[in-house]
């Protein structure tokens, strides 16, 4: 196969220096217009490239893409096409960084590019999977440590199993929306520490959590657990994740069985995912392990990835403030080894699963990935540059979070996934 | 509407008096032969109605079914189906009813009767519905005080927010096989309370949960919250549900986000969905809930339902023993105050969504709904007929679950969910 990840590829696309999506990106996503109903996409500078398009003018007529080929194209969500398989994927992702490059005339013409390339700006992004199943896990061991700190033993933070597996949970699948889907504060039981009884109403402690999420790209079969050395064959690649948070809501319910209502008002991911192929030259070893983790969770290669995130919080009608910088790569369980965990026990994976990495927490006060450690559950709240405070988010406050790779000049990005607080429903 | 629960329907079809599926029942499922392909059908005394055939003889044409009809009625599962609406499911069960009674001959010529009727035990029963979402209740306050007695406080069992809210977590869908679906013993992480670090392998402790579940015939917009009033309007029926348990490998991982491996390696369920309308003569109303719930989950009609419920063990090669004898009617918190907590901070709910009870104990020691609790964590073992001994399931164990109704000398019935225990895979 070619080389995608070249830093020497151009293309005949005017991408602009900052652009999330050169030509060593592709990202894969869905939009919809008015026109052209919904289509598959990739991304490449401002632009979409609309594979149905593409796909009719012949392009991928000598792939081997199956009998649902050109429709598959033309769906509202990837999981048909993710479901064709990664030598699927790749052939439609090498295809198209040959016609993108710039030495290919190939699309070149007024009529095809007319027909291959809309602009981001003029289309609506669609959530781009439809999840299957959901997990959430907890992986970074500086948000893990903060939480037992604030709400349990100081002294003895990381709970017990923390180290030896990684911990995660069911989350709630349907109600995963794309960015720029706005998010209702929740309505919920909550029990204040000195209260004799819950009420019942809006959330007071509304958060975002930063993380990263997978999307699988190959299933399993029920009795079957993946080695890992080969769970990264099993994913397709990452979005951006905001797994919005209500504190008082999880916190009086989350004893025995876990988070619950807390959580599943909505997360929300970004439009466009990034192929693991893209992320290559970002693979970084994790932190070191210790103890060392039992013999099927054990990695010798490099599992991390080195992707710089942030978020942003904007109060209504005023400037965004990044509150927090971090990096994907602190990670102390590897996605490989999320993945191995998951199917240990026989669990059976589906294509479009979707396996997100918990908060994203770095080690210094700047790099906590959610309102509840940089605010440090309301004791020492986030002051914004306007003077305003926040412990939690407030109705109209906007969350955008970013994330990129970079080195050798070439930068592949994630784009963003946001949204802003609609003030809670009359209860 | 006709009453499709009178006592004193009959049909033409000879129905054994303990057929759990009188011409009162008929309930919802799927099936497959080889002839046939798959097939959407009503259960009728011994006899599976092949909706599809009766569909290509003109029986549904004046009904108001929609486009996809008579292909829906071939589908792998019910979901299509049951998108159609409560109008299109009642309509479809009257006019099954009004074929099968005594007194109406349009399907009795040989050859309609050839097309529209199979013996069930000439199917593969297939599973009825592909869960969209799924999750699992604790609503018996029964087993969560066991629980708690065993594991936490006996002088506190039952957690500060239990008799307020009906606790539960997402569990997972992609897992939850049809009836006869054998489960094989997952592998897994886990510590005994003595040893310094954890181990991996054979769940030492795997286990039954007797449970309900009922299967969501209507969804909601995320944001939307749904009254208690109007939650049983979202149910299309119900099925038996044993949620299989490995307790190792729970215990071991569930603090602090709930339970995963210990439960995602296998849910089962019984291939015939009961409609909410059948059940409708075994309504009865539910504990007193003491404190008063919050006023959106205060119900003031009678939201339980006197379902009978047994588990049978039978061990390899050996005769089965009922080792419990339960009521649905014993569940503290009702299926209404469940879909109506659930979607109480805006979650929105998708048709095929599962919501299962949580083990249903009830208040004797032969009343409890699992090998933990039976055996009270391996303290008293189970003896069997045979003098074998059980403190948790063996390799080659079959476990059975049935329900039925009775009232009038009508018994509306479920079947029964049933799974045979398989050796670990070698890990």
């Amino acid at each position: 196969m070619a080389n995608l990840n070249d830093p020497a590829l151009r293309s005949w696309i005017d991408i602009p220096p900052i652009s999330d999506f050169p030509i060593q990106n592709l990202p894969f996503g869905v939009f919809e217009t008015e026109d052209r109903g919904t289509r598959l996409a990739v991304a490449i500078g401002d632009y979409a490239l609309d594979l149905y398009a593409v796909a009719q003018f012949g392009f991928f007529s000598d792939l081997d893409l199956g009998p649902k080929m050109p429709k598959v194209f033309r769906r509202r969500t990837l999981n048909q096409f993710i479901s064709l398989g990664r030598p699927a994927w790749r052939a439609v992702r090498e295809r198209v960084s040959e016609l993108l490059r710039h030495d290919n005339e190939a699309l070149r013409s007024d009529e095809v590019m007319r027909e291959c390339l809309v602009r981001q700006s003029e289309v609506r992004m669609l959530r781009p999977v439809k999840p299957s199943n959901y997990t959430d896990f907890y992986s970074s061991i500086e948000h893990a440590t903060n939480v037992g700190m604030m709400f349990r033993d100081p002294a003895n933070a990381l709970l017990p199993n923390w180290r030896h597996l990684p911990i995660g949970y069911h989350g709630r699948a349907s109600s995963i929306v794309v960015s720029g889907t706005n998010i209702r504060r929740p309505n919920g039981q909550r029990k204040a520490p000195d209260a004799d009884t819950p009420t019942f109403g809006p959330s007071q402690q509304l958060d975002f959590e930063l993380e990263m999420a997978f999307v699988v790209g190959k299933g399993s079969a029920l009795g079957d657990s993946i080695p890992l050395q080969y769970t990264e064959d099993h994913i397709f690649g990452l979005v951006l994740f905001n797994d919005w948070s209500a504190r008082d809501i999880q916190s009086w319910e989350y004893v025995p069985l876990g988070p619950f209502l807390g959580k599943s008002f909505g997360s929300s991911i970004s439009p466009w995912v990034v192929t693991l192929d893209a992320l290559e030259p970002f693979r970084v070893p994790g932190p070191v392990q210790e103890p060392e983790p039992l013999l099927y969770l054990r990695q010798v290669n490099a599992h991390n990835f080195d992707i710089n995130l942030e978020v942003g919080l904007q109060p209504e009608g005023s400037l965004e403030t990044v509150v927090s910088r971090t990096n994907f790569q602190h990670m102390y369980w590897s996605m490989a080894q999320q993945l191995t965990h998951q199917s240990s026990n026989g669990c059976n994976l589906e294509v479009g699963d979707l396996y997100a990495s918990g908060t994203i927490s770095g080690p210094t006060p700047d790099s906590l990935g959610s309102m509840l450690e940089l605010a440090w559950r309301g004791t020492r709240p986030v002051v914004l540059p306007s003077g305003e405070e926040r412990k939690f988010l407030h109705d109209g406050d906007t969350v955008t979070m970013r994330g990129y790779c970079e080195n050798n000049g070439i930068r592949i990005g994630f784009g963003e996934v946001t949204g802003t607080v609609l003030p809670a429903a009359i209860s």
